[in-house]
């Protein structure tokens, strides 16, 4: 089967519009961030090498590796979240006719759920990050490709959002109370003053304009 | 030439980070609005034909109609960033050896830079109903799905805010204020509020968790 990046855009919208369970809002989540990412790494591309922008050039070589290793994580979880969810589907379909079936199908789908719970816990990571390069790209970047630092901005934003709504509902479901309060508490982190922080990325790109 | 919608994911993002100066956050906004659009006509698709949400039925097929065409709206302009963008480099271009020359020269920028206003004043619209469609996908749909409207309303947030960045960069350089103002009058409109309604839908998402 084709993976998901090796599709075209439209047959991807295509699918997630469609009644198929997958690819839904994880992997869309997942693009969020791989977008952002790739919008960072056009500013430093943009900028590298301008006699302009010498000044920040280590900077924005640095800039780069990160976003690029970024984009890299990000586009593999538009996979990986497809992947857990078939998990999740095909632990919750195991045999329930005996009590021992019950129990192994049990611990399968709390073993499954924290995978589960973990993925989407790690593109908010990594969609968090993309906020915080999308500022230096706003503050140090070509001032005439500023806007796609503003665009990254947001694209992270809405990835970080989306992947948190993956993340509350499989924690959730898990029964190890410790596991799903780690989550929890590690994506409130992650959360916390994301919202100001994109705002004032986004008010940096605008004075720039 | 490829259409960038028959592109693969990984291609797009690969041309994104790219020095290429397209596609860039124009398109990159497009994407955003159509990922909420397919979102919307997700939670939909898997909303029709469950008898649990037979009340709603109705309600689901005119959102469904709504968002397809929005979806349809949205992925074209992914492509009518990039020509616009090549058009106004193209006009800037033009030769400047004589009076007649500049002024031709002139007065086509100033031609490409309404059409240039204009396009991501359409896709700042369109993306913004993407946020009123999206609380109807919150509040009426199938409930197992629900988070994919939550992914929705801030993917296509996201995509308002991105495509507004294009709006302020091209408006500003048209000298027929009444034009700009009026497309500047435009676009406020659509921004004001807006966090605070996808705020709500998000937060009507995350109870129904």
């Amino acid at each position: 089967m084709t993976e998901i990046k090796d599709k075209s855009i439209q047959e991807f919208l295509d699918e997630l519009a469609s009644k198929q369970a997958t690819p839904g809002g994880g992997s869309a989540a997942a693009v969020l961030g791989a977008q952002s990412a790739a919008l960072i790494s056009m500013v430093c591309n943009l900028t590298i090498g301008k006699e302009k922008y010498a000044g920040v050039e280590e900077d924005m070589k640095s800039l780069l590796k990160q976003s690029e290793l970024l984009r890299e994580e990000l586009t593999a979880m538009i996979k990986a979240d497809v992947d857990v969810f078939d998990k999740l589907m095909a632990s919750y379909g195991l045999p329930k006719n005996s009590d021992e079936e019950k129990q192994l199908r049990s611990v399968q789908i709390q073993t499954v759920l924290k995978e589960a719970t973990l993925i989407p816990l790690e593109c908010a990571k990594a969609c968090a990050k993309t906020i915080e390069l999308s500022r230096i790209a706003a503050e140090k970047g070509n001032t005439g490709v500023i806007s796609d630092a503003g665009v990254a901005v947001m694209s992270g934003f809405s990835g970080l959002k989306s992947a948190a709504l993956n993340v509350y509902i499989n924690a959730g479901s898990i029964k190890d109370k410790k596991f799903a309060d780690a989550a929890l508490a590690d994506l409130k982190k992650l959360m916390d003053g994301a919202d100001a922080q994109t705002e004032e990325v986004y008010q940096i790109v605008k004075a720039k304009l």
